[in-house]
């Protein structure tokens, strides 16, 4: 039996915002290992005995980013491969072209294991035996739900009521006073939003329940563009096919339709650590509740979950709070309102203000950089540069770069001179030459670079050549 | 009648930390009309009729800050004289020195009028109308203290007891109940910290109850580097012969003992606004009673004072907070509490942690800077020189500095070569080289230095000549 761990990486993760952003979002977060949550999703998937390839459908802005994280981790070298959306449209479409997708490859028997990116599941081993069971089920040609035995009465859930494996019925986000009955009843579930089904079956399914979606993402399949290279498959969906793919949830368009719906009820340690509460609770508590990762000083204060980076953070006289700082911007929030962190991202997304989209440091597919300071007529940036690694060669109409390499070495392209700065040299790009930088080192190489013009907005930029296709 | 007004600027404003720091007090605190509780001390005490001169009482190391400050309202051109003190030894010795000073140039007649540095007068007019009535009083031989009518019941300041100009008592800080009991009997002041007399009685009441600070303040004055420049007197004490200047109080040392003291009462809108509750009410509030200066996204938030100066601050579900960001630090506290924030402050001394003493823009003599970011082997500095400064004449041994000017122009020595680099031109200072900076134009000059090496710290500077006395 085939199993494909697949990945849904989708979502903004708003209530954890300010760490969580729209380029820079919820299982992208790392915890307190050192692990971020879309790194032990791939780690939950890959180890699976017998798995070989872990397909992930995901941005296609976050591809470079979620390659570096698999790459990081991904010591036994799985086969990585990648469906990329332009834009969200929901789990059924990135179902449908995964589907669609893995039927190609490895025929219709092939069984596939939808996993969240950003859930956290403790127990690796009973999720191990609740994944055989639910295979066992989906080579039958059930669509298997993972059903997660409540603890709690969670408002913020769905449910289903549950007889065995038979499932009765969906229910939508219950009032408290219902999710006490539920929890107090033994017959509901949590619906965690894992799935397990052969693709024969679930393509069969939306051919029945939601063709339209299902025949719009075989089109995007047949028209995307596909590029074969460094051991992986990708796979990025245009988006003028894509836009025409109805958006809806697999549970609406399938599952509360279907009569071929399964439960694996389990207890496997699952969170979706969906706010901020929840995720500081990872974080072990001192004598006064207070859960703390960072640099904080502390004076009367109790219950208090503080994170921060690079900063000090200094609290008095307060309790039950939530305080998490970043380079741009910093959270303060009540426990019991965790929930409408929301709020404040979407606000920010309306205003069109920077810090619902992106961090201060930005990532790109040669590295990264770092605005560490801007000015009238100058912007100051940290540059990270991958062993290997180019940036495109380009060309600026109106700003001129000083460039000083502080670690490693860099390779330079600067008007028609070709050298070499290594550590501690610098080089002055004047605007309007066409220049490049690689880093031919098998260390990151870093620099600051000094931009100095009339208009230093990202935006002046001309490629001329790219390796990683923007041009 | 001649009138010296006299500014005490010490004290740390440990409540207000994190906008106040060892080298940053409070007293330069902006506030939102731009000018700093230092500027309104001086224009209190320089616009009063017939003042041509003020005298201030400083720490060495704020004076070139003291300096700018003064330069940018004075344009009456008052003149400015300073005693510096190597430390703080409380009022005392400060009142003792410049009781001296001010004998020795204008003799025993003259009257000294001293004004904290960091508080705020409402009513100038009313202020006037008291110093007029306490200089008379003053002349005729009283060591006159100004008493608040006090509107509110408070526990943070001494009170005296009064009967007309006539001082019966004065009591410490009150608990609560005391406090109310002297508000209703109508006949308690605050102890202002605002002092007039003439500095012959002052010298002959402390040669009476305070001999050992006296003789050894004037052993201070006698043996203190003077320099005369720029139309100002400086005194600057030596730390050996102020060490032995006994620590304490004048009110301690001299005014609760004096029998002649006497007192004005004045209803001047005087305010300490000694905590973050009291410099936030200067604020106007919004419908929800928050008082906002800066980026902030307020969801559910009442009644919360928030600051902050380049970053983005979004509250959820909070109320009566006061939040203070500053580059390196954020505060997060209770208004209940705001007197508990100088336990953060002194803590912070305690552990010697930076964000005490100096924020990330540090001011000098010749302009100021800011660490812009750092890592192993290299820091990032934003340089601004005043027109006309100069940095001293320097040499590291362990780094070299790359320097990029993004505004004005720079005269520099590097090495053998004197070069003018202008805006967007850089110049490379190799280890070992001595070189110095100097804006010779009209405009600030702003450049970029990148150091590298296998040492960044502050210390590693050998300086062979400085404008401000240095080397």
């Amino acid at each position: 039996m085939l199993l494909i761990p697949t990945i849904l990486c989708g979502g903004a993760g708003s209530r954890l915002w300010p760490v969580s952003r729209e380029l820079h979002p919820k299982p992208f977060i790392r915890l307190d290992d050192g692990q971020s949550l879309l790194q032990k999703a791939f780690l939950r998937g890959a180890c699976l005995p017998g798995v070989e390839e872990v397909l992930t459908v995901t941005n296609r802005e976050l591809f470079f980013k979620t390659e570096d994280e698999f790459r990081e981790v991904n010591a036994d070298a799985v086969t990585t491969s990648f469906i990329l959306e332009p834009f969200g449209r929901n789990t059924a479409p990135a179902i449908a072209a995964a589907a669609s997708r893995v039927a190609e490859k490895y025929g219709k028997d092939a069984i596939m294991l939808v996993l969240a990116a950003d859930h956290l599941i403790a127990d690796q081993q009973a999720f191990q035996q609740a994944v055989l069971k639910a295979a066992e089920l989906a080579a039958s040609g059930k669509l298997v739900t993972f059903g997660i035995q409540p603890d709690s009465p969670e408002t913020g859930y769905g449910y289903l009521e549950a007889d065995g494996n038979t499932v009765l019925r969906f229910v939508e986000k219950p009032s408290l006073e219902k999710a006490q009955q539920y929890l107090a009843s033994g017959r509901f579930l949590w619906n965690s939003g894992m799935f397990c089904f052969s693709v024969g079956t679930m393509l069969q399914q939306m051919e029945q329940y939601c063709p339209q979606i299902l025949v719009a993402a075989k089109v995007c399949i047949e028209q995307s563009r596909s590029a074969e290279g460094k051991g992986f498959r990708l796979l990025e969906l245009e988006p003028d096919t894509f836009a025409n793919v109805p958006d809806d949830s697999i549970d609406y368009a399938v599952m509360e339709k279907s009569d071929r719906v399964a439960v694996v009820p389990c207890n496997i340690g699952w969170s979706d650590i969906g706010t901020w509460t929840a995720l500081g609770d990872l974080t072990e508590p001192d004598a006064d509740g207070n859960r703390i990762q960072g640099d904080a000083l502390l004076y009367d204060t109790q219950n208090c979950t503080i994170q921060s980076n690079d900063r000090l953070v200094g609290t008095v006289g307060v309790k039950n709070l939530v305080i998490v700082d970043t380079p741009d911007a910093v959270l303060i929030a009540d426990k019991s309102s965790a929930q409408d962190v929301k709020h404040i991202y979407s606000e920010l997304k309306a205003k069109g203000h920077e810090a619902h989209k992106s961090h201060r440091t930005v990532y790109r597919p040669w590295g990264m950089y770092t605005v560490l300071g801007e000015g009238r007529g100058f912007k100051i940036k940290r540059i990270e540069v991958k062993p290997g690694a180019s940036l495109s060669l380009q060309m600026h109409r109106q700003r001129s770069e000083h460039w000083v390499v502080v670690s490693g070495v860099a390779k330079v392209i600067n008007g028609e001179r070709d050298i070499i700065i290594n550590t501690n040299e610098s080089t002055f790009i004047p605007a309007g030459h066409r220049h490049r930088l690689t880093n031919p080192g098998t260390v990151p190489c870093v620099m600051i670079e000094v931009q100095s013009g009339g208009y230093v907005g990202e935006d002046d930029i001309v490629r001329f050549e790219d390796n990683y296709g923007r041009t």
